[in-house]
């Protein structure tokens, strides 16, 4: 299992189908954001005096997160992808 | 529905019709702000000692924004701008 | 009517007529700063800590600024230029 | 012995057999992380006004690190990487 | 009359003559540093909590500046030069 | 004598011996690290409240030092390197 | 007389002669820090939260300043140079 360190999320992405012309394409990679499933979330960031500020999604929230951020990480077979909070821009509902 | 995070307002773009010559064109692409209706807002962003500073929009407000900031997100059929507060130039009151 | 928001301000650019050998140029548009009347200011900037500084320039005031800076506005028939505080170097009393 | 500064932590990367078509390859240079043990733990980074915030990550931990993060050191025989505790994303339970 | 914002300074740059074989040139624009006469200054500059720290310079003092530093602006028939606190290195007494 | 200035650290690098071949190399200028002796070490950082922080290395320690940093400064018949405190990467036990 | 500004300090550095195969040549461009006496120094730098920081080197100290920083200043006859205090290295003792 995958415990993420300071303002780091682990998502899982959803992967949709997409027709164009019959054709069948996996995941959306021209789009500007995916949607992710939060599976684990870190302690949050510090501001600069040294507080913690909490994550503001957690475990189980359905994400909008930018296309091109984090890197795949891989824990047993399953893909997994590492983001900053940052990188999260809504919480779906 | 999105909920945006931080910082973050989704934006719903008013198209405006022009006329040039007689044709038709969609949008405004050439101008360096665009008119839209604020639809949700984030908590605010944090200052550098944790408070949170509320967003300074809120949902109906008509708003001024930068014209090539931020992301298009669908949700549903509808297509959004989410963007970061910073972008939002003025309330069109 | 623009309200706009942090350390942003509305102004009104003053056009001058400018002769060159009998010809008439108006504005000026070779040098470094522009006159303006200010039209409209935010809430003013926030501190590191979140307190706000109000602006230092206000509505009706005539003011030196960058020549390059903010992005043009309509509002109506009108065409402003809506700049950050920072880019107003002086109030011309 | 090496006792890192600051943030800094010193890893032991843990290599890994990988087989291509019988072929046996050290390694996995093309993941964009890298699976190490924590070896030893600086005394944490200070804030902005100057307390000391522990290290996220204890000695034994086994951790995942950015690819091409840190330097290489050689203590005696053994080869470590030094990184900063910014490099590892997550701690694998 | 100009009334500089923030930290800037209006200064009016000493004019040199300088001669190199027999001809007169004026000023020294080869110089790294001009020397000026500051004619008014602003309030002075924000700290990051939101204080103002009066400028070190006063009208009347000569100074010191950076040759290619700040804009010039006309008030009137006169030419001043627009810097900020930052880029005057001395006062001259 | 130098006494180091804020952050600085004077240094005195090992040289190694290093057989290639039979030849006989001074130092190893292909690592990203060198060994170093600490010789002396300024008061420290000031925290952004103005705060010391005192130095985590003292005259004497043994450290490992990123080896493009500093810079070469003579004292008499000697060479040191004169680096930032940030460039030291762990002290050697 | 000049009196610097803020982190500003006013150097007379020190030439050197130094022969090479019989010739003698002025200063020793080639070094990465120069010799020079202190001759004034400023106020010392602001914390962010607006307290004077003094400066840590005072006018007759001896120190070893980066080859390349501040500018040239002229006195009446004399050279000078300001530098900001963060150019100085060290002081020799």
């Amino acid at each position: 299992m995958l415990k993420p360190l300071g303002d780091r999320v682990v998502l899982k992405i959803e992967e949709k189908e997409e027709k164009v012309g019959g054709f069948v394409i996996a995941g959306n990679s021209h789009a500007a954001t995916k949607t992710a499933a939060v599976v684990a979330v870190g302690q949050g960031v510090r501001t600069l005096t040294g507080e913690l500020v909490a994550p503001s999604v957690k475990a189980g929230d359905k994400v909008l997160v930018e296309s091109h951020a984090g890197v795949e990480v891989k824990d047993g077979e399953e893909t997994y992808l590492l983001v900053s909070e940052a990188n999260i821009l809504a919480i779906v509902e």
